[in-house]
C-alpha cells in the first residue's frame, strides 16, 4: 500500500468523511429500547456493499438485536476479522450541552473542536471512521490489500449476551480470519494511546437475603421496633458480606486467590514501565480519587490492578430509603456484586467459590443469582496484530502505554478461545464520557484515527508475512 | 356517675354516635400535605364547645400543624388531660377495597362489620368516640364528673416534632391535670386488650460513608472495575456496621448495654404472666415471622423485647440498584438505623456511644446524622389512671395483657417528665392496619370502647380519691 498517498487522500477528503460520520451518529441505535437498531444495521450493510462487499443482518437465537455480518473479499492472501458494535446507551441523563443526536461540534474542555453525541466514542464514531478509511484505501489502491470479515454486534450494551452464540453458530463463516481488529479511539485525555493485552472476565451476581426459617419477617417489612426480638435480613446480609473481606477490604473468600496466575515476566516488565512513565495518580485523577487502595506504590498498584481479581459492590439496597424516619424491619436485602476474573480463574469455579463460602459460613439461605459470567482473555504482545498497532503509534510519534489487561471486561474470549485468533483493540483518536452526558470525540482525532488504521493494516500484512 | 344508665344511653343512641364518627372520618386530615388539617381541628373545637367547653387552635413555633387546646371545666375536684392526635397518614397505597374517605361499612375478615377508612383506628375513630361518650355522660348526669383539658396534636404522623415545645410553652395551661388519658382502641385481633406501661425512646439516625482522604471515589460513582485499586465506601460502611453487631446480631457497640436498667421485679412478674398467657408466637404470627431471634423461650423473649434496646437497620442504599449489570464503584453509601432506648439510656449519651464507637474503630469519616431523638417514658402499674383501665377491662370481662413497655415509641416523656403526671393509653374496641390499606375499626367495638371510657373515668375518680 502507498500509505503516504492514502493518508494524503484522507486529509484532502476529510470534510466528506466528517459529514458521513456525523450523519451516522445522528441516527440513534439505543440498545435498551431498540430505537433505530434496524436502521443502523442497514446503514452499515449499505456501507459494506458500497465498498464492494456483501453483508446481512444475522438474528441470534435468544439475542436481542442481530449481528451485522459482512465480507469484503479482495482475493488477498490474508484475512482480518473486524469486530465492532452498533448499539449505544440511552441519552436520558441530564447535563447535555447539545442535543445528544445532533452531532454538533463544540470546543470541549482542552480538547479543541469535538463532536458531542451519544455513541460518538462508544463506538459508532470509530466504526464509521474505519469504513471511511477503507473507502480511501480503495480510492487510492483500487482495492483492499486484505480480505475483511465483519461481525458488528447490536447488543454490546446489553452485555453481549448472545455474541458468543453467534460465533459458535457461524464458525465456518469466521474461520478464515487470522486476527481480529476492534477499531477504537485509543488516546487518553492526556494524549497517550493505550494497548491492553486482554480483558478480565466479569462474574456479576446478586446476593439476596430474605427472612425465612432462620428468622426475620418472611413476607413484608414490619414495624422496626420488632427488631428487638425478630432478626434482620439486612444485618444478616451485612454479616455475610463482611465475612468476604477484611477490615482493609482485602478479599477473604475461601480459596479466592488460589487460581490466580502468578504475574508473568511480561506482566512485571509492562507494569514496571507503566509505573515509571505513567503514575497511577494520572489514571485515578480522572476518577476524582485522591488516595489509592492500601497506599500501594506505583508498581504494586499496577501489578495489582493488572493481575489480581476484585470483589466490588455495585449496589446495595433494602428497606426504607426515602426521607424522614419511617421505621421498618425489612424482610429482604439485596446486593449487586462483581468479581473481575483474571487468568486462571474460570467462571463456574468462581461461582462455586462464592457459593461454598456462603454455605461454609452458615449463609446457605442467601440466594445467589448470576447475571453475567464469562471468562477473561489474553493476547501476547508479540502477536503481529498487536505489534502492528504498537508500531503504528510509534510511526505517528506516540509511545503507547501497554497494559497486560483491560481491568474492565469484554467478551473477547470468543476470539482467543473460540476462534483461536489473536486480537487488538485501539487506534489513534480521542473520545471520552462514554455512558455519560456530553460523550464526545475530537474532530482532529478522527483524521489521526483514519491514518492510524492505514498503518495498522499495512504493518499487519508486513509483520504477518515474516 | 350512674355507669349503667350512661352505658344504656350509649347503647340506645349508638346509631347517632356511629354517624357522627363516620362523618368525622370522612373529613381527611393528611399530615404530610396539610389537606383538611384546619377543618378537622375546627371540627374538634366545635365538639368541645358543644360539650360546654372552650377550645382553640394553638400554633407552635417551628411546628407544622397547630395543637387543638381545649378545656371543659365542670367545677369538679379532679382534672384529666386528654391527649390525642387529629392528623393521619396519606391513603395513596394500593389495595383499598373501599374509598379511604367514604367510611363504608364492610365485613372484614373475622371481625364482623367494620368501618374502612384512613385514620379510623389511628386515631380519629377513638377520638370522636371519646367525645360522643362525653356527650352521653352529660346527657345522663347533666355535667361531667371531672374537669378535662384537651391537647390534641396535629403532627403526630410527622413525628410529633413540636409537641414537646407546646407542652413547655403552655405548662401553666396544663398544670391542673393530675393524669393523662390517650383514648385508643386497645384490643388485639384475638380480642385481648393491651396496656403498655410506657414507651421506648427512638434514636433514628443515618450513617453515610463517602469517598475522601481515606480513599474511594470522592464525587461520583466510577466504573466498577476500578475497585481493584480504589477502595469502596460501600465496603467501608459494611465493615463499620459489622463492627456494631456480632454474627448473631447481638449489638457490640462499646458501652451499649451499660446504661440499661436491670429488669425490675414488676418487669419480671409481668413478663412471666405474658409468657404464660400469651406465647410470643401469637404476636409474631401477625408479622409473618416464623422464628424468634436467638431461639429465645417465651419469658426470655418478653423480658428482652420489653427491657432491652435494639439496633435496627430501617434501610440501606448505595450504588446501582436497577435491573441488569451496570457496573459501578459507588462514591457513597447510606444506612438508616434506629435504636430504641430503654430505661436508663438517654438520647445524647446514646448518640455519643455510636459516634465514639465509629471513631474508635477507625471510622471517624463516617457521617452521623440524627433525625429523631427523644427519651423513653415509664409509668407504674400502681397509678390510679392505670388501675382505672385495668379494672375497666375486668369489669367488661377481659383480662388485659400488661406490658412493661411499648416496644415502639411515642413522645410520652412530655407527660411523665415534663408535666410529671402518670398516663395510660388504650380502651376497649378493635381496629388495625394503621398506615396500611383498609385501615379499619370494628363497629360493635366502638360501643364497647364508649362503655369502657365511662368505666375508666368512674374508676379513676374512685381510685384517685383513695
Amino acid at each position: 500500500m502507498d500509505v503516504a498517498k492514502i493518508q494524503q487522500h484522507l486529509q484532502d477528503n476529510f470534510e466528506t468523511d466528517l459529514e458521513d460520520i456525523r450523519a451516522f451518529l445522528r441516527q440513534p441505535s439505543i440498545s435498551y429500547t431498540g430505537e433505530g437498531i434496524k436502521e443502523t444495521g442497514e446503514w452499515i450493510i449499505r456501507w459494506i456493499e458500497s465498498l464492494g462487499g456483501t453483508a446481512r443482518l444475522v438474528p441470534v437465537e435468544g439475542g436481542y438485536h442481530p449481528v451485522v455480518y459482512g465480507r469484503i473479499d479482495s482475493g488477498a492472501p490474508r484475512t482480518l476479522l473486524i469486530y465492532g458494535m452498533y448499539d449505544i446507551m440511552p441519552a436520558d441523563e441530564p447535563g447535555w450541552i447539545a442535543p445528544p443526536f445532533a452531532a454538533e461540534i463544540h470546543d470541549w474542555e482542552d480538547q479543541g473542536p469535538c463532536i458531542i453525541n451519544r455513541g460518538s466514542t462508544n463506538t459508532k464514531g470509530p466504526l464509521m471512521s474505519f469504513l471511511t478509511t477503507l473507502r480511501a484505501i480503495i480510492a487510492v489502491e483500487g482495492k483492499l490489500p486484505v480480505n475483511l470479515i465483519f461481525a458488528i454486534e447490536g447488543e454490546e450494551e446489553y452485555g453481549s449476551r448472545s455474541f458468543h452464540r453467534f460465533v459458535a453458530d457461524h464458525l465456518d463463516e469466521l474461520k478464515d480470519a487470522e486476527a481480529m481488529l476492534f477499531p477504537m479511539f485509543g488516546r487518553d485525555v492526556d494524549g497517550t494511546p493505550a494497548i491492553r493485552l486482554g480483558t478480565k472476565g466479569p462474574l456479576y451476581f446478586e446476593l439476596k437475603c430474605t427472612g425465612g426459617d432462620w428468622g426475620g419477617p418472611t413476607t413484608r417489612g414490619v414495624h422496626g421496633s420488632n427488631n428487638v426480638w425478630v432478626a434482620s435480613p439486612v444485618w444478616r446480609l451485612i454479616n455475610a458480606l463482611s465475612s468476604m473481606v477484611d477490615k482493609d477490604q482485602r478479599v477473604t473468600i475461601d480459596g479466592f486467590h488460589d487460581q490466580v496466575r502468578k504475574p508473568t515476566p511480561e506482566d512485571i516488565e509492562l507494569c514496571r514501565t507503566l509505573a515509571a512513565t505513567r503514575p497511577p495518580e494520572i489514571e485515578l485523577r480522572t476518577h476524582d480519587v485522591t488516595r489509592i487502595k492500601w497506599d500501594m506504590d506505583a508498581f504494586t498498584a499496577y501489578i495489582t490492578a493488572q493481575t489480581q481479581p476484585q470483589l466490588n459492590i455495585d449496589g446495595i439496597w433494602g428497606g426504607y430509603t426515602g426521607a424522614g424516619t419511617k421505621t421498618l424491619l425489612p424482610h429482604e436485602a439485596t446486593v449487586k456484586m462483581d468479581i473481575r476474573m483474571v487468568p486462571d480463574m474460570e467462571p463456574d469455579a468462581t461461582v462455586e467459590l462464592v457459593r461454598r463460602h456462603l454455605d461454609a459460613h452458615g449463609y446457605g439461605d442467601i440466594e445467589m443469582k448470576v447475571i453475567n459470567n464469562y471468562t477473561w482473555s489474553k493476547v501476547s504482545l508479540k502477536e503481529p496484530i498487536v505489534q502492528a498497532l504498537v508500531e503504528t503509534f510509534r510511526q505517528m510519534g506516540q509511545e503507547p502505554a501497554i497494559y497486560p489487561l483491560n481491568i474492565g471486561s469484554a467478551p473477547f474470549y470468543v476470539f482467543d478461545r473460540m476462534l483461536k485468533i489473536p486480537y487488538v483493540f485501539g487506534g489513534m483518536g480521542h473520545g471520552a464520557r462514554a455512558h455519560s452526558s456530553n460523550e464526545y470525540i475530537s474532530v482532529p482525532g478522527i483524521l489521526d484515527f483514519e491514518k492510524s488504521m492505514v498503518h495498522v493494516i499495512d504493518n499487519y500484512l508486513r509483520l504477518a508475512a515474516k
